[in-house]
């Protein structure tokens, strides 16, 4: 497989997954800026295990000695979408490969929605490529034979799969969803909100009800729920933890008890590797480094909160975009991601 | 004035800022188990700066030689009460003395709430006592003729401060607080949950909708709305940041527009000089060390937003102790409270 | 394979290592505290993972059903040498199983030393058992053909990796070694000077010229060179920064360069898999939840400074007895270590 | 007073303490790149406590309403020069203006030192003028005396204070000082270095045995002794900590005492309001937020330890330079400057 866009931080955590992926050569990893320096210069704990050069483009020629092949794209967003719309073009012509998103671009199948949270395609007229949406649990089907996945943001997988059983089953009144995330969500790029010494004990809320994912977890629960979404930033480095308010109507919540939204929530997941539902509320801690998301749902009256944890990174990010190729592969999902997190961090 | 339970963190909050304090002094500290070592052995940031030991009982004697004398009470919840109720008693034949508690335990001022949520006073039979409820801002008036206080707690000050203006003016068909707060708020005692290799990099729920503040913030709101709380422990050791998501009625939202509701933010802490209202999202770092709470409030269609950040052991307990014995004083309420916080730390 | 005391943070570690190595099945778990519950209940990254329960005793009937099996001991010191010293007879009985032990007690090889610094052999009258000290890149070959080895010290191990190519080929007036690592090394069980508010952003040297490292770090180094050791604890979970300042003698000062000094390094450790020689400061944050030691070295007059990192539960613990237990089965030394650490933690 | 280069860490602290300072007016807050804007914008801290804004240039104007005024300069390394320079030509027609330089190219006083290692002085041809080496309690004498004092860097100061009595009395083999800071030492400006999630859990040397602080250092304890520094950034954002590994000579060690060592300290800072000696090794946490500095030294053999902390934004920069204003006003040096640090932050 090769990587489009190797020095982010997704792309790091690929190559890291990939190096411990029985299935996977790692062919190309692709960066403009780095082109010719040493893949281990920018990832310094492949340092030793992986032995490889950014080079300016992906050799095509060299995928083209596999069977089947997977470009994984972790393009900043605005630079995504412009080089993809061409590559998507020039992948007619080589059947063998199928490409995974990782930028935002792709993620809104609503037209209007795209172009409203995602400006640079309405300024730069490009046109509309319709992605699966890579919510490995959700549109398993889907993804196992699409061509093109777009890999879901890391605050909306977390809140979709807290929700997802839920909404499948049920109307809340309103679900306000509460997003906490550890700075490695911002990227490499240095800022001065990412500065050390102004992060490391720090919390704040940022682009309060105007966030790029709360379209997209509305868009995966199906039936468009009147829902809104508050990202924060936490003094982590890795992790993501939702809490999700559920306020229910009064006649639902009459109905529903305890034991029957843990029926939702077993059932839903019944066939999920990856999800583990637990009896008390997850920890950022007891996912980080692998590729779980850990699930608790409690009810009470009118209210209903559901939480949910994982690594952004991984579950929410390199993990998931290796559990769809694994999907679009034809091999067992959990293939090369079944390793634990590191708890003692 | 004088400290009961002069070794957990909030006394050593009031201690700090007590010697800073340009009209008081700290005449007795009292500890059962630290009875006759010195204050900074165990709060060795006051080394240097506060001479003192710890005995076993308050010296009323010593405090008698003062116009007016003040006793803050930081005794752990459970502790409190039984100690409380017979200092009350006594304080009949000493009319100069002042009684602020930092429990929990007379916050409630409904009987039966406050049995539910601090059982241990049904269980031993404690008599109820009436204290003012310590909101400086909201309770000002009460407070300043009042002779027991219990302080507010912090998570609840922290919500409160936040939803107060929204409020008095109106009302919503619910509101979810969504509460974060560093680990000191557990206070001293070392336990697993604490223990820094499991807490350094975690962020959980916990007592997901079967918190204590929860009660106690629909009691300081007054019309006793429509409220959920689920706290949640992020890795930072101080602040807390609370983010109240509120749900409007159909009429409501389409009356309301973000221009009222910053006035009715701004009249109602015109005359607060520890409420800041901001522009953007609070932010942890910029009120820790300091007794301000800075608030910021988004509407959009049937959703507003308030969020607010604070120091949980300074306005959020020791500093607002103060600031109320201020306004019990008659002195202004600010005094020796102005100081600014770190930013960074 | 089993483990004795399975409940620490070496013992989490030892398992979710070995839950990704491909020649072993994890046999048995004991733990007197936990016997019954299942292991996820205490290391939770391994929910979904690894599903065992803790046992009250190693089965060594099960562990018979194996060609080669290991007992790796995990236990506290001071509890570890007494329940070790029979179960070293019990193997007399037991040909194929060969024992790694994680505690510090039979790592001196000096019978005087291990008394002294680990006192409970002398009260207990314990007799003395030669264990081979399980440094995998000095004594490589005794533990090759080694049934009894002692797993390093993680400040021994580390230190002793930085130094060793110096002084293998060289002497120094005097070393003094700084030793820093992140709290985890204390384990599992919380006290105050672990507890998170009182950890988060300290730092603090403890048991200066006073810690049981400084004669293993001495011993293992051969020449018993002049040395000495003052730990820190910094504000990290994981890792392990050692900086030795080593003083030469100017008839030495003299003679050596940095070449040299280089060429020394890379010869002893040709054939280290786990050791990085670097350009630059090694950082923690490159190893941490790895395998590898980065070694990086300075010469300036009669000044050599030699610093290194590890992860202090992995190469300072359990990987380094996974790739002891590697060298003691005759496989590759490597076999399920290769993973990189996580970088952005 | 006035500042010259306002927006930094380190003026940001000079003007938090000078807000609660009693004899200080804040008159003039100088900063090409924020000109116009509030203090409060860049400080958010200050925020309700000084309501100022930047200018482009220090008034003189309001500063000769004083009968004695001080220019705090907080420019960085290389601009600092070539702007004071002049600046000090001009003070000769404002006598009653001292000028306290934080930058570190007036520390050095050897005029070949400093040109080696603030190169710039040369590049520019820029003129030597002497300063004051700003270390309030070993040139208290000086300092009250002088007109231009340049503050000593972090590093320096926590070392120097470590060190200060044992060279007065004795000398060494050699002293290896092992430097701990935070993040915050670097100042404002990100980097990739300092980017939250690659600092937030990691350690590493920088400059090692080639920084700046250690002719500073060699300077100060004036007998220059052989003397080598390596310092590291540890995952604190606020805090020095130094380990100061003293090898004796062999004649020394056989005649020094435990106890002579400590009167030796006790003695040398008798008159030192912000040193304090400690019984066991200092913490951050018991320094940060103040403007002490706490020192513990062990002797065993030949190797001495001298621990000393402190917060590297106060002692080692802002409080310093306050201490100093103070002794330049004749005034008691401790005014506005004894707060207690936070303890748990």
């Amino acid at each position: 497989m090769a990587i489009l866009g190797g020095t982010g931080y997704g792309a790091g955590e690929l190559l890291r997954l990939l190096t411990q992926h029985p299935d996977v050569d790692i062919v190309s990893v692709q960066s403009s800026s780095q082109s010719g320096n040493s893949v281990s210069s920018v990832h310094p704990n492949l340092h030793g295990i992986l032995d490889a050069r950014f080079e300016a483009e992906i050799s095509f020629e060299k995928l083209r000695s596999y069977d089947q092949a997977f470009v994984f794209s972790a393009l900043p967003h605005g630079v995504s979408a412009e080089t993809l719309i061409p590559l998507v073009e020039k992948l007619e012509t080589e059947p063998h490969i199928k490409l995974i998103d990782l930028s935002g671009e792709f993620r809104l199948q609503d037209e209007n929605l795209r172009t409203e949270f995602y400006p640079t395609f309405k300024e730069k007229g490009l046109s509309f490529l319709k992605f699966v949406h890579g919510v490995s649990e959700l549109f398993t089907g889907e993804i196992r034979s699409a061509r093109l996945v777009a890999n879901p943001g890391c605050f909306a997988l977390t809140s979709i799969l807290a929700l997802a059983p839920f909404c499948k089953n049920s109307n809340a009144e309103h679900i306000a969803v509460d997003g906490k995330s550890g700075t490695s969500g911002a990227g490499r790029a240095p800022n001065s909100f990412f500065h050390h010494p102004e992060a490391h004990a720090n919390t704040r809320a940022y682009k309060i009800l105007e966030h790029r994912h709360e379209p997209e977890i509305r868009q995966a629960l199906g039936s468009a729920p009147s829902l809104s979404f508050v990202p924060h930033v936490i003094p982590a480095s890795r992790g993501i933890f939702i809490t999700a308010h559920v306020l229910l109507g009064e006649e639902l919540a009459k109905n529903l008890d305890q034991q029957t939204l843990d029926a939702w929530y077993r059932n839903f997941y019944a066939d999920a590797p990856f999800v583990r539902l637990r009896e008390e509320s997850p920890q950022i801690a007891n996912v980080i480094g692998s590729n779980f998301c850990d699930i608790h749902v409690v009810l009470r009256g009118r209210v209903l909160v559901a939480v949910s944890a994982s690594d952004n990174l991984i579950k929410g990010m390199a993990g998931t975009a290796i559990q769809n190729m694994n999907l679009m592969a034809g091999i067992d999902q959990t293939t090369g991601l079944l390793s634990p997190g590191l708890r003692v961090i």
